[in-house]
């Protein structure tokens, strides 16, 4: 194991100044539904607060790590050829494990803590099914039992990856159930198909089972140390060939994804030692720094959690349809909100037709089918070639290639048939979602 | 690319006996379908008759190899701790490129040799999609058009595969089409779902236009030669680690699996280096090697191709319902009949509810689905595990992960809901099809 690194990268102790703290909203407190959920461990509330720069990987992680890391960092040299560019390119490649994405490196850490702190079952929600089946495989790595609410609808159009979590031992229950007071509200109401809302709130009502705790992870700042283990092995990577990269790209949803690339490569900078330029993309469909608002907001649609401060479109923004499903949240993580607040990193917003139009072209050239999510950062690190290319000033790009697409061949269908349609969000249906942004803040949290 | 190989292993050089050689089939030589296609170009001709030990890589090659191999040589600890037996297991997983199996690694080494035998464009047949995938990248690799007749049962059944060949940017046509004479009779007949056999000889006809080559790979001796960069890899990832195995285990359809893995193991053992069993696991279902007949056969059912002398059930011969339709042949290459018929390997026949007992397991262990026809060689290994530490004498195994199984959840599916059923073959179907073996060939091919 001697290319995984022993810790993750803590950017908290590279910045100097601090976080906005999150703040109750103006509830009465009995609907409130807390900060950090009091039932996290509290191995993870203090990665959430921690100030020091490395958090050692426990052995038992680091082992489980092993099954599929160091994951390669190659140089796509086919595609740089068939653009003509003088920039070099390289990327990390996160898909190749059991779940098809870098979600794994948390929920194994996850994982992990939850055992030591005594649970004995997870239970997640889980929309299209990866998170789900990151949490399937981690309990199964550590013999915890797992509880999976799934989508229905989901359920119904990808009856693979259910199998896939019970085939990791996973128990899967289609939401809205009969399981939960949730549930049968909405099942009362008609509503069979479900929402990912509906099911984060049957899987948070089920750790009223005795040992059973919820678990949720792509935004929160432990989520992204974790996945940290990602640019530290690509930083280590590239040092063994002597390459520094000018520009470090990476799609951005909740925010896990980008910063797990991003952060160690920017820890650099912050200090002095060597300059970077850190680009997130996100999409067009859903452009959350490029035209969102930094500000308090709910991080989920029941208006009930804490508020953080981040950048958003407003917890009632309803992207367009989108094959991205992964990028489709409201808002990001409140780390990389700050970060862009202070002009430490960049962003760019694309459409989906030009993002998939790449994300075919790389296919052909490299011989992995980016998940349309990383295709953004696949785009956005064609697009910095060639800007690089026109200034004369070839550039290095590293980008992250978070999964692998062969589950999104429908995706792909829709672009090879000239069915995928141009998606901009119009200024009015911003500005109407960010006129619900909650009022001021009433008292601060920490 | 240090460790990838540069020259594949060639274990005819290691024999002291030579194979039969093909015979032309009592027809009128019209009627004759040739031994080695004259289309086959002269390079991998001349590959099918070496006895030299050792084929140069071609630069070409190997920089695409290096898109994805080294491939991932690992110990399944998990596995070894669930089982409880002190033999340790080691396995060589191929399943991590785009088209998630092996068989990409002689599609490209095909590919580069037609392209430079001055081929323009490969016709291809495929039935599940695995081999038309691999072809249709390789192909994408070296600027070769590729055509592809996919069964349309398959292609209706498994749309997500004809996506992938044209992302890809192969043309796919579902088979029988109305594009041959072939396809046009077998549409008048009524005939619209199609078999392999039907996309075969249309794309055999396909070759009729100018620079256009068919291209077949899976039991040839060249394609036996190309997948030995597995077992070779495989050899030098277990010397790192001062490993030899004591057997090593592979699935067996048309056996490149196998040869790929087990070859450069078993010239060791020939050459009277080191010992090692090479244990080869077919299907009950289609149990070539241990209850086949060694003869001349057909290699398809058209009974108009050159005789190969093969372990074989007979060329009518139709398994029952399987889930690993790679492994589905009724025959086996030639050189692994020939060492099998000398006792130089061993053979074992399991069936599909053990076989995916075992691979449950696996996955759950160790994080990767199994291809059920990789699957089989998860059972071997577990079943030499328990038989070594019966003997009181803990083995050391290497088995061959051959593909992933992600896109076979519907098999896994029936799997955990206790529908897969036995398989053994009745003595009667057996004999019924060897009665339709061949008569005595007439003429020598060589």
């Amino acid at each position: 194991m001697v290319n995984i690194p022993d810790a993750w990268y803590n950017i908290l102790a590279d910045l100097d100044f601090a976080l906005p703290p999150d703040v109750q909203p103006d509830l009465p407190a009995g609907d409130r539904a807390g900060g950090i959920d009091p039932q996290v461990p509290l191995s993870l509330v203090r990665q959430e607060m921690s100030r020091e720069p490395w958090v050692p990987i426990p052995a038992e992680v680091r082992e489980r790590y092993a099954q599929w890391r160091d994951t390669p960092l190659r140089r796509a040299t086919n595609l740089e050829r068939a653009l003509g560019t003088r920039s070099r390119i390289y990327f990390k490649y996160e898909g190749g494990n059991l779940t098809g994405s870098h979600k794994l490196n948390t929920a194994v850490a996850q994982a992990y803590y939850y055992r030591k702190a005594g649970a004995t079952r997870l239970a997640v929600a889980t929309g299209a099914g990866q998170w789900g089946t990151a949490v399937a495989a981690a309990c199964q790595m550590f013999g915890l039992e797992c509880h999976v609410y799934m989508v229905r609808s989901s359920m119904t159009g990808k009856p693979y990856r259910r199998t896939m979590m019970e085939l990791l031992g996973a128990q899967v229950t289609a939401s809205p159930s009969d399981r939960t007071g949730v549930g049968r509200r909405f099942l009362a109401a008609g509503d069979h198909g479900g929402t990912l809302s509906v099911a984060l709130a049957e899987a948070v009502e089920e750790t009223r089972t005795p040992g059973t705790r919820f678990c949720a992870g792509s935004g929160e700042t432990y989520s992204l140390l974790h996945q940290t283990v990602i640019g530290l092995e690509a930083r280590a990577q590239l040092a063994e060939r002597d390459v520094w990269p000018d520009v470090v790209v990476a799609g951005l949803g909740a925010g896990s994804n980008f910063g797990g690339l991003a952060f160690p490569f920017l820890g650099s900078a912050l200090r002095g030692e060597r300059a970077v330029r850190c680009l997130s993309v996100e999409p067009a469909a859903c452009p959350k720094l490029t035209r969102g608002r930094y500000a308090y907001d709910y991080t989920d649609s029941s208006e009930r959690t804490a508020l953080q401060k981040m950048y958003t479109l407003g917890h009632r923004f309803t992207p367009p349809a989108m094959h991205a499903g992964g990028l489709r949240y409201h808002a990001t993580a409140k780390v990389v909100s700050a970060l862009y607040d202070r002009g430490l990193i960049e962003a760019a917003a694309y459409q989906q037709r030009e993002i998939f139009s790449s994300a075919t072209l790389f296919t052909r050239c490299e011989g992995i089918v980016p998940a349309p999510e990383s295709a953004h950062a696949v785009h956005g690190a064609v697009v910095e070639a060639a800007r690089a290319d026109e200034r004369g000033e070839p550039a290095t790009i590293l980008f992250a290639l978070s999964g692998h697409g062969i589950f999104d061949m429908g995706a792909y269908r829709s672009y090879l048939d000239g069915e995928i349609a141009d998606d901009i969000v119009p200024d009015a249906a911003i500005a109407a979602s960010l006129a619900h942004l909650p009022t001021q803040p009433v008292s601060s949290d920490v």
